[in-house]
């Protein structure tokens, strides 16, 4: 069923007769506009996209299926026009885009308003074909960027230089925006989930997690691969990287339709867990990527989310050790009739960079 | 006067006994955290900065000033209690930043609340004496990479190549992050403000806008420079860009306290349009710059802020030719009790590449 279709269904069953949606990264999926100001209102049978002046031409090239105004007036007044116009008794709006300000805006032109939580994500939840060849490049621009940055790893090069280095390969491959800022974390930081890049040289017998995106037409990707700089004595990182990469098997042979995303968490957790890591894995196991890089659904022993077909999703236990140094390995997966198709194809044996 | 201190007196006066501060860049200003979540509690007596565990760590190395609190509970609970905690019978909020969803969870926990707007974002407005510092090492990162890139602006080279290579630049000069994707626009492209680089090759006779910044310490540059491709017959572009020149040497100019930022608007404005072009200059002459790389004030014909010593602005007028090109000339000001000081110091004579 098409997009706005599947939209008003879900309007009638809220009981209003038409939404508004601010939140760019719903406008961008339902519109296709990818400028920085602009928003649709979408009724029963009307489709409308408003932007300004700026991105008349713009909106042009990329909006189809909604008729396209060039607002002139302070918006609570645009949009009450609409309602008037188009028939809008009742109007949804995104109760976690709209700020106080403007809801008391509308509130002021007497404008009947329901309060609507995450509808359109729900809609990106599952990939249409279109989407999924996005996603597809974006996942083959980050993995060709990746490849490219591994013959530089090495022994006494900084986490910064190589993050530069490969967010600039990042560009490179064809990736008009980066997703995040590039995660190269080496040796005791990889204990850090969320480390920024350093200027600390790396040194052998370092673990090196490196966690970076692409994008193609917004839509990103997100990958993790941990490498192992040659050194004395190797055991204990090769011990945790291979309990990690355990995990993360487990988790992605739990993917099927229908499962509870909780229980994927629970696969890599539990085996992290028993391998006596049970403090060391303090993050939930995946997120949704499209348009957003972390969306629906959540992949964690909090949620209560069902696994659909076509659902995209990371798949990323890790174990940290304070003082020591941290192994994440983090796939994209698609959700298939029978279980995971994992659309990352860098290779997950683990790499032992002898320079 | 302390920021919390000048603060403390915005709160008698609306009547309130506590402010929530959430948008983040906010958080920053008065705090010091850098991470993605947090919020702080400010009241008569005390001053709370409340994070979650992830990010503990940081908020010690971080914040001063406050007490650090590791949430672990729903965050509108949170909220309350410490509104009993601490006597607060009524709690300003930020009403561009709270949603509507957050607002009414805490409508649900009984907390008597007030709207306030961009409160926080006023005392923003001029800048400390350690800002300067940041402002000022911003603004000379971002020189120095622009320096290393003209050498290779030359014809056949594209809009998207010179964009990648100054971004790599700037973050070698030190930005951690930029404040926006640098602009590279040439030939016809050159005509639309907001343009993105595009796979374009540069030509003889193009006029080619370069608009970018650098960060220091989460404090944004912005600047923007247009050079001139040699070429057969160059007297117009030469034409349009002594006249924006002089245009924004006459708003520059015009910058005192006092004044009115509309003022300074219509100095630039008033040259263009009397030089012909009335219909050629669509946007404003400048925006504050700070933590946000667009902040108060708004130097626009519609603005009615006036000028404030320790302001610090961009002026930036330009001329804009559909089918043939723009022109635009970006400096940072910063207001001095006599008038400006101009924070740029790239050369504004006309470059003339001859490769």
């Amino acid at each position: 069923m098409q997009t706005k279709a599947r939209l008003r269904k879900k309007l009638a069953k809220a009981g209003v007769d038409g939404i508004l949606i601010t939140d760019l990264i719903n406008v961008r999926y339902l519109t296709g506009f990818t400028g920085s100001s602009g928003y649709a209102v979408i009724t029963d049978r009307d489709a409308l996209f408003i932007t300004d002046f700026r991105y008349k031409e713009q909106a042009r090239i990329e909006v189809r299926g909604y008729k396209i105004i060039i607002e002139n007036s302070e918006r609570s007044g645009e949009i009450k026009k609409y309602c008037d116009r188009y028939g809008i008794r009742t109007l949804g709006f995104e109760d976690h885009n709209i700020n106080y300000s403007f809801y008391k805006k509308l509130v002021k032109r007497k404008i009947r308003l329901k309060q609507l939580t995450k509808m359109i994500e729900q809609l990106r939840i599952t990939k249409s074909r279109q989407e999924m060849v996005h996603i597809s490049t974006s996942v083959k621009r980050a993995e060709s960027a990746f490849r490219k940055l591994l013959p530089i790893i090495r022994a006494g090069t900084t986490e910064k230089k190589l993050a530069l280095k490969l967010e600039s390969l990042l560009k490179s491959a064809g990736c008009k925006m980066l997703p995040f800022e590039v995660i190269v974390a080496s040796g005791p930081t990889s204990a850090l989930p969320h480390a920024q890049p350093t200027d600390r040289k790396l040194r052998g017998g370092d673990l090196v997690v490196i966690d970076w995106g692409g994008e193609c037409e917004g839509y990103s990707s997100d990958m993790t691969r941990t490498v192992l700089l040659k050194g004395r004595s190797l055991t204990k990182q090769k011990e945790i990287y291979y309990n990690v990469l355990e995990a993360q098997k487990r988790a992605i042979h739990k993917v099927k339709p229908g499962v509870k995303t909780a229980d994927i968490d629970r696969a890599a957790r539990s085996y992290i867990d028993k391998a006596g890591y049970d403090e060391s894995f303090g993050h939930g196991t995946g997120h949704g990527v499209g348009l957003a890089v972390h969306e629906k659904p959540v992949v964690s022993w909090r949620s209560t989310e069902i696994v659909k077909e076509n659902m995209v999703f990371t798949v990323e236990p890790g174990i940290y050790l304070p003082g020591f140094g941290g192994v994440r390995i983090e796939d994209m997966v698609v959700v298939k009739k029978g279980g995971a198709d994992v659309i990352t194809s860098l290779p997950k044996k683990l790499k032992i960079i002898e320079r």
